[in-house]
């Protein structure tokens, strides 16, 4: 067993390293212009021939020589004979030797077979395009190391280039390393993890304009991997080894790289993204990327995209930045550079950003990202409220135009959105679950244009409102009737504990998951234990806590837990049993100035739709008997 | 002959009015998730497993109940039996059953083959991976009408999604019409003009996600292209006729769609591109473009653009917009809708916009275009300084990055230009051409970094000094030398007029070409006519102007002059004969704070460099024995 530690290189300075140590050798190929298309020339590129290469009649028309046309109007028309004082052109055609203009056939009268008559007198080069007017022989139409766009094809082929010489595209191996992983599968069993991360990559390299040449798993073996590296770097430009890129006992990667070439960093000052390896094989870059897939996507962004821009000698594109306030504190250690996903909303005329989880396994986290939030090394982190600089992700316009919607989850958003996107484009609804409490103080805060909730008040025996009155301060806000919904036990299929009552969960040998605090489930298990006059204690795995339906009902399909509460479609969902509880009220809280714009409005008419209900009613567990009624409006 | 008349129509109300009209009905196809880059999701994806799918190790190591580790500490090791207390797990492997937390390996003392010692208490799930971290089985991962991402494919991978339905491309027919036009070629004989417009709209077309097919020229005749479009309409979902969009006797495209379906607009308001036609055809939309390149560009992205997202159910990015000074007056006529294509510079602080050539038949200004002003139609331009808003067609770090040169032209520019590039990627030149006396006074007034003259004043018989001396006012500027070269007459192959002197010029039938006022090259024949004793108005021709050295040589070349002044390298690039007549002092005017800033000092530092001495030599007809002495410099 190798003890090996990593480094803290700054990551700037490992990229840096890299660079150094890089000499690319592009090869040329030439190509037919027409397939050249976001390829980078190998050297700048001279027009061959001119365009036009004579001079052409811009319009239909006759060709005449221009001071035959003096003092010709409507008084004074001007005659002019066929062959002598003028031709017939059609728009392209050369003009004949000995004119210099052409008159439009629309300003022309036909006096008899040879004559014509005009009313006008015209300056010489009028609607003649001149030899050379768009590209002249001999100038340089694009230059070295351009990637060439859609009008680049254009000119190149106006100017007689009909083959290109551009760089061979780098190509990148990628090697997937583990014994736990499988190809892509719609089955996985215990102990196989299905390989997507070389997918993600091999897309990656192909925006970036590389080949990605994906090599098939390898098992966690040293000579495997040895080899896998050694074949490698015969073929490619450039190689990535996934996972193994630690410092644990079955990490190879660092080794490998130490004994076929030169390792230059082994781990950088990032979170997350430390345990990264960049060396040298044969003169080819190897890059050893972590395992979990954000920290791998981060790190081959930091390398793989810089080596593959200075291989062809092209600047790396930037992110558009905005600024946006923070939503909710965020903490960063010293010492380290932390990268971390955020949701944007666009709410009451400022950006508004709130960090997804840290967690370096999550690869929905990149999936919802709107944008990435970098802190320093130095730097501590951020306040709430406080402004910092937003990579985007998107782009400005589809985060404007996005509905942010937090609080408590349930399905009949996801159908919302659906529906949203499929009436208008542009339109676009995202959700983050933060539990009905959070969700009311997202609102009040600004920092959403919606939330679902269902919160029941014991007091009343009612929902949401008597909430409202409390925590609703100096906010103009609707609330909107969204659905009715079963909420009931989620339990294996065949319930074999026979869970019907309250009682039934203190049973000994019975495992519950509980919701988060400030989730309505959880109030609402609360409410059914007061009732039964049952004590939280008694509940063996009360204090654990899932943060959605879906994450309760894993748990019991994975066998970590008995049971749980929550709604019909989770359960469906895993192909698990639900014993039905209770119906709930589950509302949308909208602030009054998203609920008056048009988008707001837009919303409002799709929860009333007919197409809202079936859809929803359709899922199982839910009525839309009274979606889209104003249940509760402040004003002020 | 039918008369037809344009109409007028406001853009945005054709842009409306066909998307009204067409109802897209794509189909849907289910590809491997592997190759669906890009691709535009058919409906919203459910994650088939999760992911992981079991509770699995995070770390190497062993897995433990975590209450057996409660009290452990460097003074209270706790002994933990193989089986019972602990089991072996790498990472990846799933936990036993019993267990609930993982150990490193790193932490673990084996104190013998069944036995093993630990330090320190352990809280539950630590180092674990629980289900569903990442993705939960029955959670949308992908919503309705999505264009997948890279990182999208990961998480459809890792919810085992293996193949995802998608819609297929829409396929976009382009068909060109013209009797003039020729496949791509590097020769091109008298009255052929290369079709290149249809390479540059399938370029377009894919990087918007469509398919499209090219269909081959078709002549210009009425029937031919009826039928041409009869069969577009059957294959495609769009079809596209290039040339032949406007109201002249040979334009049949309006005709063909009247006879065939039904015009929805002809002829919108705007400058270039108005002759355009909108209409349907068997329910299939049918979009005639205008011709001329430049028109032909912007109106495919007017209405095919729209047509394509619209398909797909996505949005229209929209290009990144910034403030610029207006640099040069431009003037727009009431009632139409301006496009006016502009050169971008980033000078003292602030982003400078020069319009280009507002000619629909100049390629060249597209692929030169750092961006799009676009004037209203009730506006009436802008006066040089006014501030307009400009859709960039480059990011704003490449034109931050970006040595703006203007002034008169030189091949030296070019050499310089790609010299930079080669030299650090994020570097770049672009130069227009604008004549000495103009470089000067760009230079003068912060509209450019720099500006090639080479003014000879016949006072002092000396070059460039004493106009700065006369024209640069309250400006840091620095002059360096470039290059000398030489200057002479350009002529036909084997010099069949035998011009030598000044006073050949003169000779009757001797046509002359003339360059542009404030063209040093212009004064320089001044200069020569006065020594001579010859008058300008002796030369048929002095008051013909062509605006580059290359274009001189072309006039030349085309045979509508038989000599002009220039130097050596046009004449060789176009094949033809030099006489020389003066070495001449081509200077580099900086403005003094881009001569100190770090992109002026590399600059300067490449005139001085050997590289640059060598390629410019090469070219013949240049001498670059001073290059890079400081000739003058002006500072407060």
């Amino acid at each position: 067993m190798r003890k090996i530690y990593l480094e803290d290189t700054p990551l700037s300075e490992a990229q840096a390293a890299l660079l150094q140590r890089v000499r690319f050798q592009p090869k040329t190929e030439r190509i037919p212009t027409q397939s050249a298309l976001s390829r980078v020339t190998a050297e700048a590129i001279f027009a061959k021939v001119s365009m036009p290469n004579y001079h052409a009649a811009a319009m239909d028309g006759i060709a005449v020589k221009a001071e035959k046309t003096h003092g010709a109007d409507e008084q004074h028309p001007v005659r002019l004979k066929l062959g002598e004082d003028y031709a017939i052109v059609d728009t392209g055609d050369p003009i004949p030797a000995g004119f210099d203009a052409v008159i439009m056939i629309e300003h022309v009268h036909q006096v008899d077979e040879q004559t014509v008559e005009i009313m006008e007198a015209v300056p010489p080069w009028q609607h003649i395009r001149a030899i050379g007017e768009d590209v002249v022989a001999g100038d340089m139409i694009i230059p070295l190391h351009h990637k060439l766009r859609a009008v680049d094809l254009g000119a190149l082929l106006a100017g007689g280039i009909v083959t290109v010489p551009v760089l061979c595209k780098p190509k990148v191996a990628i090697i997937p390393t583990g014994t736990e992983l499988i190809a892509p599968s719609e089955t996985v069993a215990e102990g196989e993890i299905i390989e997507f991360n070389g997918t993600v990559f091999s897309a990656y390299l192909q925006e970036w304009g590389a080949e990605p040449i994906y090599r098939g798993i390898v098992q966690d073996d040293y000579e495997l991997i040895k080899r896998a590296v050694q074949s490698a770097v015969e073929e490619a430009d450039i190689v990535i080894l996934n996972a193994g890129s630690s410092a644990g006992t079955e990490d190879y990667t660092v080794h490998v790289v130490a004994e076929l070439g030169e390792v230059i960093t082994h781990g950088v000052a990032t979170r997350p993204g430390k345990p990264v390896v960049v060396g040298m094989v044969e003169d080819k870059p190897v890059i050893g990327l972590p395992g979990y897939p954000v920290s791998a996507y981060l790190a081959l962004e930091w390398f793989a995209r810089p080596l593959v821009h200075h291989y062809y000698g092209i600047s790396e594109p930037e992110r558009t930045k905005i600024s946006a306030k923070i939503g909710r504190r965020i903490v960063s250690v010293m010492g380290a550079e932390d990268f971390i996903r955020v949701k944007l909303g666009f709410i009451d005329g400022q950006f508004i950003a709130n960090p997804l989880t840290r967690s370096a396994g999550v690869t929905m986290s990149m999936v919802q990202a709107d944008g990435l939030l970098r802190i320093p090394p130095g730097h501590l982190g951020y306040e709430q409220g406080e402004t910092a600089e937003i990579e985007l992700y998107r782009s400005v316009e589809q985060i404007r135009q996005t509905v942010v919607v937090t609080g408590s989850h349930d399905l009949s958003i996801d159908v919302l959105n659906a529906l949203l996107r499929a009436n208008n484009p542009k339109q676009n609804l995202t959700s983050s679950h933060v539990g009905s409490m959070g969700g009311i103080l997202a609102v009040q805060k600004g920092e959403a244009h919606a939330a679902g909730i269902h919160l029941f008040d014991e007091e009343t025996g009612t929902y949401n409102i008597p909430f409202l009155d409390t925590y609703i301060k100096e906010k103009a806000v609707v609330l909107l009737q969204l659905v009715y919904r079963q909420q009931g036990w989620i339990v294996p299929k065949g319930n074999p504990n026979s869970i019907r009552t309250v009682e039934d969960l203190t049973r000994k040998g019975i495992t519950y998951m509980n919701r988060q605090r400030g989730a309505g489930t959880r109030l609402l298990l609360d409410y059914l234990l007061k009732q039964a006059g049952v004590k939280r204690e008694q509940l063996y795995g009360y204090s654990r806590e899932a943060i959605s339906h879906l994450s309760v009902a894993a748990a019991v399909a994975g066998g970590t837990a008995d049971v749980g509460l929550g709604i019909y479609s989770a359960a469906k969902a895993l192909g698990l049993d639900f014993v039905p509880v209770a119906e709930e009220r589950y509302d949308l809280l909208l602030s009054q100035s998203f609920y008056q714009s048009e988008e707001g409005e837009q919303l409002v008419s799709l929860i009333r739709s007919r197409e809202f209900a079936h859809q929803v009613e359709s899922l199982g567990g839910y009525s839309c008997r009274d979606s889209g009624t104003i249940l509760y409006e402040r004003v002020f």
